[in-house]
Order: structure tokens, then C-alpha cells, then sequence
């Protein structure tokens, strides 16, 4: 058998490990890079609507996302404003600052496993 | 802030941290779980249509994905014996086995890479 896993493959092909993380609960993914983006967008922007904009994301699927994040942690991460679903502005909450900073440095650290993967496959 | 993720959502929520690997060439996939289970069961039963029917797959994806496989690799990692396409047995070669293990350990780490953040979370 071969010592190296590249020299299995064709010569030229450059391959890396790859893959995608996220926070489930049970079986069902529920914070994933998409939901975190949407946290920023919203920060950033204080609405919903642009947020969703800016991501090519329909308002009823961000509004989807909110709600959904809402349900699930212990206070609302994103506060909306008195004007309702379309109306007013709409900012996020200390923890959702948290998730957002907990969620880079977890792909961080992912990161670097797949690069780390990435040296040994090619090894 | 709070010091805990875990905290941040809601009691009872038993959250984990899940994900999915596979190596890619470019932005392409080409070897996730799948294919490597395919590999492992064309292996057991020297048949490619025993392997789909295994799988749930059907007998053309199964073919395509053995395809694609031996266009990656610098000699193909599925012999199909004469028989031809229906006919005839299916072998792998010692490559395809040392990808398997390969995969196999791989995964092992990825798993012990989750666990370690899961419990970090949950902390």
C-alpha cells in the first residue's frame, strides 16, 4: 500500500478536507452560519428587512429565522421594535452579541482542524 | 454577559455540536460518507448492484459515483469484472481499502473535534 493518501489520487487534482458545522438540538440544526450572519446583518443595520436584503433572503424567511431563534433560547435575541413585523427598527440582544462572537471563534477552531487535515492528507 | 453558551438558550434544550466532513478537489466534494460506504459494501459483496440495493441508491448513482471515484484516482479504485456493466463481479483495489481506513480515522477525529466542543458548550 501507498504511504501517502494524495498519491492515491490524480496528479493536479488539489484536494483539501472541507465540511460545515453547526448547533443542533436533538436532530434538528438550529444555529448555523446562515441564522449568525442574519444576527450581524441585523445588528448592523437594526432592521430585519435589510438584513434579509443584503443576504438575497426573503423577509418571510428571515423573519422565519428570528422567530425561530426566539423560540429557542431563553430571552429573544432580536428585540423588535413597536411598528411590528414591517415596521420600526429591530436590535439584538447582549447574548445574541455572545452567540455571534462564540459562533467566529467556533469556525475558527474548525478552520484550523480542516487545515491541520488538509497538511496530513497531503503529507 | 453570561459566561455560559449553554445558558443563553432555552432549559432543556439538549444542544450539540454537529457537522460534516468530506474532501473536495477545488470547490467540488467528491469523497464525503457516501461514496466510502459504497466502496465498503462493493468490497463485501463484489457487486455494485449489491451495494446500491444496500444503500437505498440506485443502481445508475451507484455506477456514476464508482465513475467519478476511478476519474479521481490515478488507477480506478473499483475493478468491474467482464460481465460488463450488470454482469460480472466488482472488486476494490488496496487504495480504495487504505481510503476507507483513511476515512474511517478521519472521522474519528472530526467525532472526537465535535464532542470536545460539545462539551465546551455545554460548560
Amino acid at each position: 500500500m501507498p504511504s501517502s493518501i494524495k498519491n492515491i489520487f490524480k496528479k493536479g487534482l488539489n484536494i483539501s478536507i472541507s465540511g460545515s458545522l453547526w448547533i443542533e438540538s436533538g436532530t434538528e440544526r438550529f444555529l448555523g452560519p446562515g441564522p449568525v450572519e442574519l444576527l450581524e446583518r441585523i445588528s448592523k443595520t437594526g432592521s430585519i428587512n435589510q438584513a434579509a436584503k443584503q443576504m438575497g433572503m426573503s423577509y418571510q424567511k428571515a423573519w422565519r429565522i428570528v422567530n425561530t431563534l426566539n423560540t429557542q433560547t431563553a430571552k429573544p435575541v432580536v428585540i423588535v421594535q413597536t411598528g411590528g413585523e414591517k415596521g420600526g427598527g429591530s436590535t439584538i440582544s447582549d447574548e445574541a452579541k455572545q452567540l455571534i462572537k462564540y459562533h467566529g471563534q467556533l469556525r475558527e477552531r474548525f478552520t484550523a482542524f480542516l487545515k491541520k487535515e488538509t497538511i496530513k492528507l497531503k503529507k
